[in-house]
């Protein structure tokens, strides 16, 4: 398109945008508006993009990461054919695929959920890396972000992230109006500030006025010529631009336009441009994901392995087997035991230093393009990354996470490192799934198992050596559990998962050897729990204890109240769980000082059955 | 101290880290070697701290960002006499003080907990506003960081806050000794790379030789003598430097020497130098906490007022009363009602933009200093600072912290900005307190309440407009409830909190029309939980249906389960939680979509009379 009809184009997207806005009675129409000539440039000008076939592997990709300015995303929609007028005045109703911050459960234009802002570029980095590294096609990745966003260190993190990689099919557009919801941004207008981030990060930038056409053209071409580094477009913008008694005014944040139809006039009434998206190229297909059969490794029973060396070694067969695999860690491969992958298969394998949100993100990316990553830190780590886990699974996005180095059992490093909330964290998270296994053989079974459920998937591994409990031949199913001591006469249910199975196992022998007998179930797949086998060990024994090496919050023993919670009798439950903060100490003496060993167990059941508590 | 002196007093903290290493069998004596000589010149030359009184106000604040290198630290201790030799050898031994990763619990030198990395310079920037800002005197900020944790987004996060408040009493120290625990770092001994991100960033730096003491005394004093900005100190270091056998190699981070008595020769052999660390200078006091009585805003039964609006009323009186008081916001005070503190005291608020974890990182550091923080923002954005709530729990340190717009009630924005997981976060913090209150005077009353608690409080907030429930004069103790609706007939207990109370209030009228009567009770304390009311409604009426605005996973209805964890009968449990993904729709719709609206409610119970599972 020319000048002319690029700007009429931009005109036509803030129409909409204040249409949508008015219709909906919500939005953000000013948001919109800022950023609607450099919509209207990338779309007519620069986006590949077959919206007939949203999977297209050559189709450019466009992430929205001021997911608030959604209007002005439907608008051009709407511009390129994808809607119609009468959806995009659907917006935010209910049943609507316009939401108020768009989804890809939704729309399949999208790629990723927007809406917690310094998200978008993070997630693109991680779809750029695919391109780059693992598809090797010529597809171009497109962000466009607010200046507020610039201030979560996400964006920098990504910025880092990106240079390094020298993702130069990458182009952050910044739509810098200067006005943040609440008011000013700490730079107002000094695109010099934010251009010297983003040097200083190793970004190529452009400064422009983000309402003059033929410059914003003229910098998208100048992003799509610079060789190996991403570009940063710094557009100065106008919030509200087209529109006086909106333009460039504080307190007008999320707000429909105060006159819509005034407004509309004064930006020229309502139009019906159609954009001709330019197609994507033809894709050679470069690289072919091999699959073949998976041979997972296996141990024998009285070996002493740690769930995390399982890990990695299972990560390493799939990865063999498996040419879709992918891996990413936070500068703690030799620990997490990703390293193992990352020595196999170096091309799958993605160093995202400790930058657990990048690390997250990332994945994200990659898994939009198909790729099943897995990314591993620290179990404690994992909560810098929660808004993103949350953000993924508003997204549907299928992405596997391994927290290593779980509870009060890694010892001496104290309770800085020791992950005591994530088992919280990654059960409250939409449509989950928690594993936690105890021994190598299930940790390597539920290594590959996680890579063909939907979702977010997250392992739990520990740091010390334990016992191989179970054969490989072995298999445990998500969602089912293993009775490892069960008889006519248990009195009392154990209930146990990771670190705590073997300390279950040996309170069990020496209540057994007091004439009191317990049943004892590995709860490895915390989340769906097995509801069968809580329900039968309920109607037998009347009491369920479990034992976690976590919080008393949120772990195993509110998880295996997911088996009692439609108004069937409840079991008596006791709950052994980590209640103190804890110190340094050896791992056996952690396990001891939090109550949670095979003597603290033992003790426990004994004290039931002398308060004739259990049967 | 001169120049022999320091490099001598270097080699002593080389030698203790390693003893302590050594001792201990496990740790990080690399990694302080690298920086001993830092540290050396700050305690001998910079430092003006009493370590016979660590809450001097005068007092220097160092903070150990590489929380890892604890081996340096104490041997810094010890130096300057704070412990002796025999309980340096302590180190990482269960109850000893000298912990695997400092904390201030143990140790009353020791600022803040670190060991999760990029978390002490954002912790530091709080320390250094309460000192610019508030207390106004002229100690002076010093935090040692490691180089690998400048990929933490949440470092640049700080570095903004600290350049855009001018936080030139603040000088951050990197050891940049190129290896992080996997391997190199990104940039390596490129110590430009680092001095352009800090500079782009609005930082003064020096770059120097982390092993001439000389450079390193004169670039302190640099940072000493910069004005309106903060200074970083590049310092290139080696790992394990002087001793061969590690020295700047890979593959021993975290690891006690080999053979530590060869090391401890090749330094030099044990030293024994005491370091009489310059006393802080005598304070005037220039600014005097004013306090006062509060006198709470009151709210009639019958008007309609939002919980948010209700705390930032509460607030704003709170900080009349209380000179102790401050605030801080990532950007929405404009949304969580923060504004109004903003507005009648200015001088003791603090905008942090959209970065929640400096947000929560400088409110914990403003908390160090005795200061009362609430920080804010949407419940949802809580979650990127789950790692700073962590650690800030490890800290053990007493931050308010509100989450406003909870929950599918907010309506047409979506699930991005739905807070749906922070009460499962929040709870599984330790020894936190959650509260969620339903109405108005409740709030008032809570928010007051906060301040006096321990810990992590977490107050949660709604964004639409609800009846007032309570009369002014209401009680609302932590850890209590309120019985809402009571008889003898009661044939289940509702057990709401928030946004579910006035639904909760309309299902029970509903259902006494149609002869069913029901207990309601609002739990506004969800942690802790109110045990004697609870089991009284247990005993009473036999079953419990929770109802809320939240996943299903830890939230309410994991919550009441805290009051039957004894083994205890435990009466049937039902629950009524958000189970699907949200779109977009008015907060009406969401709430029935979720099932956990007035309607829905009676029609459970109906059904559970239905099914006989209630008597």
């Amino acid at each position: 398109m020319n000048s002319g009809e690029l700007t009429e184009l931009g005109q036509q997207l803030r129409v909409d945008s204040v249409r949508a806005a008015a219709a909906a009675g919500s939005g953000h129409p000013t948001s919109s508006m800022s950023a609607a000539d450099l919509m209207a440039v990338l779309l007519a000008n620069h986006l590949r993009y077959d919206f007939d076939r949203p999977a297209h592997p050559g189709n450019d990709r466009f992430i929205l990461s001021k997911g608030h300015a959604s209007p002005l995303l439907y608008a051009a929609f709407k511009a390129a054919g994808a809607i119609d007028d009468e959806e995009l005045l659907t917006f935010r109703e209910l049943g609507s695929r316009l939401e108020g911050h768009p989804t890809p459960r939704r729309l399949p234009w999208v790629e990723t959920a927007t809406g917690s802002l310094g998200q978008g570029l993070p997630v693109a980095v991680g779809v750029a890396l695919a391109g780059k590294r693992l598809d090797r096609d010529d597809h171009r990745v497109w962000v466009l972000c607010g200046d507020s966003e610039l201030a979560e260190g996400s964006v920098w993190e990504a910025a880092e992230h990106a240079a390094h990689e020298h993702l130069d099919n990458l182009t952050a557009i910044i739509d810098v109006n200067r006005l943040g919801q609440r008011g000013p941004t700490r730079h107002g207008h000094d695109l010099d500030a934010y251009a010297r981030r983003f040097q200083a990060f190793g970004w190529h930038t452009v400064e422009v006025d983000g309402h003059d056409v033929d410059a914003v053209d003229r910098a998208y071409g100048e992003a799509l010529s610079t060789k190996g580094q991403p570009t940063a477009v710094l557009a100065r913008t106008l919030k509200g631009k087209g529109v006086e008694a909106v333009e460039d005014r504080e307190g007008l944040h999320g707000k429909p336009l105060p006159d819509a139809d005034e407004a509309i006039a004064e930006l020229g009434g309502p139009r019906d441009l159609r954009v001709e998206v330019h197609e994507p190229p033809t894709t050679r297909m470069l690289h072919a994901v091999r699959t073949g059969p998976v041979e997972l490794p296996r141990w024998e029973r009285g070996e002493e392995v740690a769930t995390r060396d399982a890990y990695g070694r299972a990560l390493a067969a799939l990865g063999d087997g498996r040419g879709d695999v992918v891996a990413l860690d936070g500068e703690v491969s030799d620990s997490t035991r990703a390293e193992f992958f990352a020595k196999e298969h170096p091309e799958r394998f993605f160093e995202c230093y400790i930058a657990e949100q990048q690390m997250v993100a990332a994945a994200v990316g990659l898994a939009s393009r198909g790729w099943v990553p897995y990314a591993s830190s620290f179990a404690a780590f994992l909560t810098r990354a929660h808004d993103f886990v949350r953000m993924a699974s508003v997204s549907g996005a299928g992405v596997n996470l391994v927290g290593s180095h779980a509870g009060v059992a890694i010892g001496q490093d104290g309770p800085s490192q020791m992950g005591l909330e994530d088992l919280a964290m990654f059960r409250a998270v939409h449509d989950s799934t928690v594993l936690y296994p105890c021994d190598a053989n299930q940790t390597a079974q539920l290594v590959a198992a996680m890579a063909g459920l939907d979702g977010i998937r997250y392992l739990r591994t520990s740091r010390g050596k334990s016992p191989v409990v179970y054969g490989p031949d072995e298999r445990f199913p998500v969602g089912g559990s293993k009775v490892l001591r069960s008889s006519a006469e248990d009195r009392v249910t154990l209930v146990a998962a990771g670190v705590t199975v073997p300390e279950a196992l040996a309170a069990a022998d020496a209540l057994d050897r007091d004439g009191i007998r317990v049943r004892v179930i590995d709860l490895y797949s915390v989340k769906p729990v097995d509801r069968a086998t809580l329900r039968q060990a309920a109607e037998d024994t009347g009491c369920l204890l479990t034992v976690e090496d976590h919080h008393q919050e949120g772990g195993l023993g509110d998880a295996v109240l997911d088996a009692f919670l439609d108004g069937r009798p409840v079991p008596r439950l006791v709950r052994l769980a980590v209640r103190t903060m804890p110190g340094s100490a050896s791992p056996a003496e952690q396990l001891h000082a939090a109550g949670i060993d095979a003597e603290s167990i033992a003790a426990s059941v004994t004290l039931l059955v002398e308060q004739a508590v259990v049967r």
